[in-house]
């Protein structure tokens, strides 16, 4: 006699109010049925969900109610469950990215804050090869607060910026290109080798975890500290 | 007849004022001379100076005078040419360490902060080996606006502080450890690969990297972005 | 005239008796009618079998007969032939896991160890990023003997349950993850860097080898050793 | 004003009661003055101690006193502060080793049992290479309860002695060998890798965790785990 | 106006003459059209050829009339065109083989020699985690000349087996295996970094080359030295 | 509400005059519908554009107008919008390659200087397994100003052709071969490792880089320079 | 009775006539004797020579007459036995490099380049973390025909100029810097990954081949190829 | 009281009978003392006895009587105890190798086969960068049995070898070269990866297992397989 499936979630429904970020489920290694049963738990709590990797071919696989009920980006392979507050403003965020491969990453930073409530300017295919293009967004990239730089290959657009302006960096190496670029690895060692001061990185292709520490810096500091003068 | 030698440095002098952060002096692959060359230079033109990874011996190698005008650490290999500013206050800034080989990276976060005016909180020692050493701090913890936390090994500290306390967690892994520890290599990548939300992370051992971050969320963002509240 | 097919293998029925662990077919790298030639031995020679990493395409090119002659678990990618003993007690085995993700891998733990006559207590889903799942289970956990942690990404779990808990850990870190997660590298030596003591650690994914292990320590060593006091 | 050294370690003096296993100072990545000011603190609070990984150097560069007062072992680098009791018996702890050059790791195993109150059985140099070294201690292995297997270069002896043993085999991959030995990685992967069931794996040359693992199977499961049968 | 495509192709006849061993076709990253076009090239020119790595989409992506004219074994993924010789005698040789997921691999073996006249002789699924098969084979081994040893996981087999007998040993590292194994990186690994003596390895699952450097002991040095002996 | 999908991106139209070197576009990670509104773009503004790594897969999944106007070849996944230039001569170039199964690298050398107007000279499967066919091609290939040496595997190519003729080689190593070949990074360290004087080395399979510098050696450099005698 | 030793090198004095690039001696591995039986039998026969990789310790340990006779640059570590040409003009070529750590590997270029004759112009320390630096060298560099680009860390300099001017830029990736830089493979994998076009790349660190591919071009391809317009 | 010292080594004399080849002492890893010991027990009883990796310094602290008693070569870091016996002849093994650098491990095969009584033929410094020098010696070349092959950097050489002579090749990467090359694994790779048939390969730097297998080829085949024609 074998044992019994057991439950296999464990919601962390406190998580925002402790750390200001609420739970986000990554799909990428779940089976659909895990996913169903996460989105069931969560509207019958009346949670909203954040739901990341979830890719075209698994949401297809999901029950066709639940396909129906989610918002489904597939550039960015992101899903939310619930409402999508009115964004205030972009709270000095840019989103700056080395080339048009690098667009799904790119948007999963977009909608991460998006879900947060925060709408961020994008600045988009401004790799250094055609030094230009950075250079007509300047002015714009030096009024912001955070830039989260997406970039794969080589990566060296987050370095170039954080040499040029004051707003704080933050990284996202992604997969784009082939053979030494090893899936991003090369770009994401280029990031943490940099010769530039004070750049932040994040995992490969981690668009969600740069939205979130670019929400923590505008949102949760903000309410956090009174003593930032 | 061979070429002569030419002059091989260009201070970066505009870096503060376009950046928000100064120049520093990597010494790590520079011969004792060209520091020299640097120190002068910039004593010539009345700039502070900051310099990293001097090792106490590339120290001893300076010319005497050069020694005795610098404020020197051994622990964190900083070395300071000029005044030092008189802190102002943590500004929510702590500095979070897994355990007692990790003190000299702690130190050259804690030195690079003191350059810039800043006192941030030490909270050494607190691995996750022992958890209640990180129970007994939580409280002043979850005060905190940016934590960097120095750990290597197998870092879980950033992970598991960045699950509890609502500032933005910088991890600096270390190279502390040996075997698969590789150098630090595992420490870096448990950082990045973390399941918590929003956590960065700089090279191993980049104690002055995190510093100069924490140093743009705390100063450089409150004066840029009027939107911040 | 070239030369013919021979037979492939040869089954190592002694091996319970020598080392208390009955042989498993690893079906990963095994053709469908290698495994049926296999299991039409055990069976003509009444022996029970457990088949590991038979993935569900695998088992359904299997002989119509054999797919409904064997148990299959599609989560685990375990299969059985023969009976499955009634399941005494846990006998102090704890499963704990860090994610949902993992939920395959402790099911392969689970079912290894009820092949042999353990009914092991599952603690799933209590990874780091929420600490107070795993408070909440701690005073089960702390009269364990043996807690097989499943976790991947940086594996932070294997490491705060060892110094948290007497009974011995044993590390299954999983390939959960994406990037710096390396199809479970990075899981993997943080569980073998880590800081906490008296951690082991098996292959990534390796759940059919915790369990061995897990059962040797329980049934084995009882058995074995009258000097244990 | 820079800020001011602070204290930094903080004993986990708590451990021993809640894992079974005292805390060790793990020496490698220390200062001098750390670790002196550390053996000051045991002593002071009465406190036995355990060192790891203290150079021959190192320990030169100790104050005197504190060099007189520890019990130090070079091959191991392990002092011992404090008595160590009287080794009941072996309690079924065998150390095994594939070769002359894996000595120092195996002392560590020997010495971090002992400073326990465990005499583990030593069998070695009795590496693959010379098949008939092992079978002539195979009766004895058979009797073991755990064995603690350290072998470098292909680290073949853990999997021929877990296929051979009904035991648990913890095996210690060990740093010995050059090219593509790559400082004990390809041991460590051949062990994890193996093809025997059942075995674990700690990192490379760490005989202190082995020795701790042992500990914990042969100490704290007899006195937690009452239905051990 | 664009260049038009070139031949592809230019056989290496002189091959067999000039080093003992004729030329084969390697097929994994030929397209069919150009394998097509090589094996025209042969037959126009009535030569014998030994296609390698077809894969079974491969071969049946060929016209017919070639897939019919050609040998094909699908385990092996071994072509060949023309006659095949009657083999003499195993000449020594012998084909050792950890597992049964081993086999595909030691069928390449088997046909290259084959190709070439020589029927080695198959001892299969003998690993060392049932030390007893190979010692059940142990008397014919030793009286082999040159034994192809193919192993995935820890590749134990080649270190034992060169330690047991006079033949020189070939080491085959297979991809078998999971995780760690590393596609047989580590197997490979474990192969050269072999405590065992006088062992040579080949490139992993390279059963091709391990079958052509048989086949130099056996045959070309036969005709070539007349110094020995 | 959630943000907009925003362009994604910027043409570097000027980078022919600015570089000598036209854009092209790299269409590994790029969707369908993002290489549609780019070849749109194009059009719009009559500039004409080669389109690098266009797998067949997604060439056929572009609108079928748009499969209609573009030229495409399969084997070198390249696609050019535009009319192609009568070519001139070869202006020197030769494009050398080890094996058949590097066709597809070479015949991307071939149209990205084709696209340029240049008609290189190609000497195939000429490695040095077989060194005669090396020496029957090198009295043409010592007249060469620019050699591209494609080679996958151990890559000896480039090494032994560097050493032979007075132009510059450019190596591409392939992703030819398996195991040890590591998708080509064996062949790329081979390169760059080499004995050889004055060879330079691109990414693995990046026969487009490996035209656009032979282009740069011959047209620009001839346009830029009076001083080069 | 044991073998003699036997002569160890072999001068491959035709290479100049060859390849347009003498022979060059690389230290590195070769002992202080071998050197200086080397020297002793090009002087013999009248031949001028370059000697690589020389540190300063073995340099002084050669028998101090030839100490006295060779040209020696600590710095880069390069020694010259013989007259040394009158440099003629810099024949369009820049040396340009991201930082003062780079300073070495640059004079490696210089010295390589003067031996043969070339006098090129040096922009040192104009690393991206400062643009406003290789903004003032841009109407200069625009101007040359080969740009050998030295940089470490992120190596994004040899990319960004690749984007900015005509010439050829060969990148030279060095290993300064720490952690992921990863003793200059960081630097190599970006600058062969890099996005911008046309960019070739040599070992880390390997200043000597960059300068000779330089030369190749330079001089080599200027008297070979008529067809050069 | 803790455990005392025990032996740490058993001398595995049966191992020439048993394999061919008689045991040698490994001592890269191993203690003065523990080698001393060896060498008395061998003394003792009237072995002859190989030592390998003996390096100078560790050569200079063994006891003065040793260093007297035994044969010892620096280059090669090889020390004999006992006499060797007269050189038969050259039984068709050459000894191949790249360049000067390389002479340290040729002379390991070297006295590794004078050990046993074979003179091999040198044929030192026969790189391909002059492929002059290698078509000198290929008449000599064509006629051995075996041709044990030393080659870093890239290792092109194996690969031509084995491409033009009907002798095994058995290859020996060796650690010469810097950054890309890796210690050596570059040239392994290469040598693995190889394009030509029938090369096998050991260690990098193993001249000492290149040498016996060369050993066993020549002698130990001989006398046992009376098939071989």
């Amino acid at each position: 006699m074998l044992p019994k499936e057991s439950p296999t979630f464990r919601l962390d429904i406190d998580r925002e109010q402790r750390t200001g970020v609420s739970e986000a489920i990554f799909c990428l290694n779940k089976e659909p049925q895990q996913i169903t049963e996460i989105l069931q738990h969560a509207q019958d709590n009346e949670h909203r969900l954040l739901l990341t990797r979830l890719s075209q071919c698994k949401h297809q696989s999901l029950p066709l109610d639940w396909q129906q009920s989610l918002f489904y980006d597939p550039a960015s392979q992101i899903a939310i469950l619930g409402e999508v507050p009115q964004p205030l403003d972009d709270r000095g965020v840019a989103i700056v990215s080395g080339g048009t491969s690098d667009y799904g990453v790119c948007r999963e930073v977009e909608l991460t804050l998006g879900f947060h409530g925060i709408a961020a300017r994008p600045f988009y295919d401004v790799g250094v090869a055609g030094l230009w293009r950075l250079e007509q967004c300047l002015p714009a990239l030096r009024e912001c607060k955070v830039l989260v730089a997406v970039a794969g290959m080589e990566a060296a657009l987050p370095t170039l910026l954080a040499g040029l302006v004051p707003g704080l960096v933050i990284a996202v190496p992604t997969s784009t290109g082939y053979g030494v670029s090893e899936q991003g690895k090369t770009a994401l060692k280029a990031c943490l080798a940099s010769c530039a001061t004070g750049l932040v990185t994040v995992n490969i292709d981690n668009g969600f975890g740069a939205a979130c520490a670019a929400l923590k810096i505008t949102t949760v500091t903000r309410t956090l500290a009174p003593n930032i003068g």
